[in-house]
């Protein structure tokens, strides 16, 4: 029974590579293995097995963090958010998390869930969940202004929590913009002068570009799973970082074509000479950018070894559950060969260049339809 | 316990509603309800009671084929893509699926098979199973060409099978594009002109723009989920089409900034007034189109009311878990409002638009973080 061809291999072993390369990059300081949206698509526990040498990960849903416990993850787990409501605290104990603080409204509800617990409770909470006051040091989305930062943050003291600070980079990947890294940077220390507690900034892109931020913590992602903050190959291929996935599937058809005609929806290709078509069972319902342009790379192998290969061009608009390829140059690919449309033999950010966005949003992207095989 | 509080409702009825659109342009001819890719996102079990009254639903795996016969689907079910391998075909006979067939491959494995099979069991599958045979009419994507088409007819029907016919078309809602729906009909009409058996070529936008296709059985898709096959909601807007599905989330956090402060990465985003900014717990790690520019238009509601609210345009790249909206002129937003991504209060369409794809895209894209409530 074989179906439709396409699947999603993801490879343990290069993720556990990616981490042991951040390790080197930072002096081997302690990790927040960046875990959320399913492990960035790998899966949370194929994930939990590749960074089992990471202190911590970090999530976005406490329901994710229970089924981390479940499959036996006994490190440290970090909600990047926090709480969505009061209740979620009697689980973040339950679960021993530590916890991001953004706002005032966080901040309230914990207040109000502590002053309800038993002394007892109240002390587990204390003794096993740190709290992660998060600053907005200019990118704008969540944390505390500095003006609120210090009261913030004598609140928790004062209620006997573990108190550690954290804020987040908007252009670690690009030196032009502004806000810099060297002004959030300069922000967040001035936020957390004279008070006690961890520091964590440095996500991939810092932990690549900003040595200066790498602090008590980083918070490794994309670079984990094998691609480039900025988007951009170029910009990570002296790291010696591997792919996390290989998305593969199988040439299902062919059509001989002649110069004048067209390919798929919209007639986006038209032949300049007569030319050879392959049909791939892989289309944007399995998470392929509906974006891809015609000329977007994708790796076409020989039956049996995908290895013995090379690039065929897109030809035609992406559709739902299909792309068409031109492999007028390589007479040996038939029905059944095999392709690669991201992996190791192809970087996945050469396909998210070509589509105007980042690997990031790829790995993400895949769709449940598509069989996860873990290696 | 309430975590984060983005959610699909899966609107049902709506559904149905569409189905019953359809059938009242098409003068009631049968349908094959297009399911596939999970019912565009909508869930399969939901869309099989939604589509009752459809005489067939179409998909692409036989997984799927066999999960709809398991959740009580006695109509008929059409393989879209046919079989992937030879062995598929125990199954195509077991649940009783039509299939198409629109290469030399299929057919070849298909003779293979058949000549294997008992008396008995070849009874069953002529009496069950009927093909339809794929005519590539000019997309080049699947189906044999005009030449082959006719023997492949034959070699079937000597075979003893029912055969029906099937053509797709490229550019259905563009009339400006080559190859065209009249060119496209025409080679079919001429492929078939001298065969026995029902004929199917009208997509969604067949169904709206090209009556003369309707034919014996009609092939709806997006339309069923209420949205443009164009991509453009003005298309559709006189159709009494309804929202297959409302994406809704609330506002998480609320930033204060200044005029010249920036959001998100990479700063795409520059307040050229104070402004009020909410964060929504919705990024393209839940299927929202990273591609979203500054403007586009999220749904902003009043607590527990939303369909008493308005527009805000998002400002700053979307992220992975959050989009950041201005909500300067919503004076009553605050943390917990709801708001909607798309749905019936902000079609699905003009979220497309924005980001420069199509509503199939978005709803295919619906990521299974997302927990989706049947309505």
């Amino acid at each position: 029974m074989k179906h439709r061809p396409i699947r999603a291999s993801i490879l343990t072993h290069n993720l556990s590579h990616n981490l042991s390369v951040v390790k080197k990059m930072t002096n081997d300081r302690p990790t927040w293995a960046i875990v959320k949206a399913n492990a960035y698509g790998h899966g949370l526990e194929p994930a939990l097995k590749a960074f089992s040498q990471s202190e911590g990960i970090a999530l976005l849903d406490i329901g994710h963090a229970a089924l981390a416990r479940k499959l036996g993850w006994s490190g440290k787990i970090l909600l990047l958010e926090g709480i969505f409501s009061e209740s979620d605290l009697n689980e973040v104990n339950a679960l021993s998390c530590d916890m991001v603080v953004h706002d005032e409204q966080q901040l309230s509800w914990f207040v109000g869930w502590l002053s309800q617990q038993t002394p007892t409770i109240k002390a587990v909470f204390l003794k096993q969940c740190a709290i992660w006051l998060k600053l907005n040091s200019g990118m704008n989305r969540l944390g505390f202004k500095s003006a609120q930062y210090g009261l913030s943050y004598e609140i928790f003291k004062n209620l006997g929590c573990t108190v550690n600070h954290l804020t987040h980079f908007a252009n670690a990947d690009d030196s032009s913009k502004s806000p810099s890294v060297g002004s959030q940077w300069e922000i967040f220390m001035k936020a957390t002068q004279y008070v006690d507690g961890l520091k964590s900034a440095a996500n991939s892109a810092a932990v690549i570009n900003h040595t200066q931020t790498h602090a008590d913590m980083t918070r490794p992602g994309i670079m984990l799973y094998g691609a480039s903050p900025s988007g951009v190959y170029q910009d990570i291929a002296h790291l010696g970082l591997k792919a996390g996935m290989n998305l593969r599937s199988e040439i299902i058809a062919i059509q001989e074509i002649q110069a004048g005609d067209r390919v798929g929806y919209g007639s986006q290709f038209e032949a300049m000479k007569n030319s050879r078509i392959a049909v791939i069972a892989c289309g944007y319902a399995d998470g392929y950018p509906r974006h891809a342009p015609n000329g977007t790379p994708v790796w076409v192998g020989k039956q049996g070894n995908i290895a013995d290969g090379q690039i065929a061009p897109i030809v035609g608009r992406v559709s739902m559950d299909m792309i068409t390829v031109d492999i007028s140059a390589i007479p040996d690919a038939q029905i059944g060969s095999p392709v690669e449309l991201w992996g190791e033999l192809l970087p996945i950010d050469e396909v998210a260049t070509h589509a105007n966005t980042v690997g990031y949003e790829l790995m993400c992207g895949l769709a449940s339809r598509v069989d996860l095989e873990i290696l």
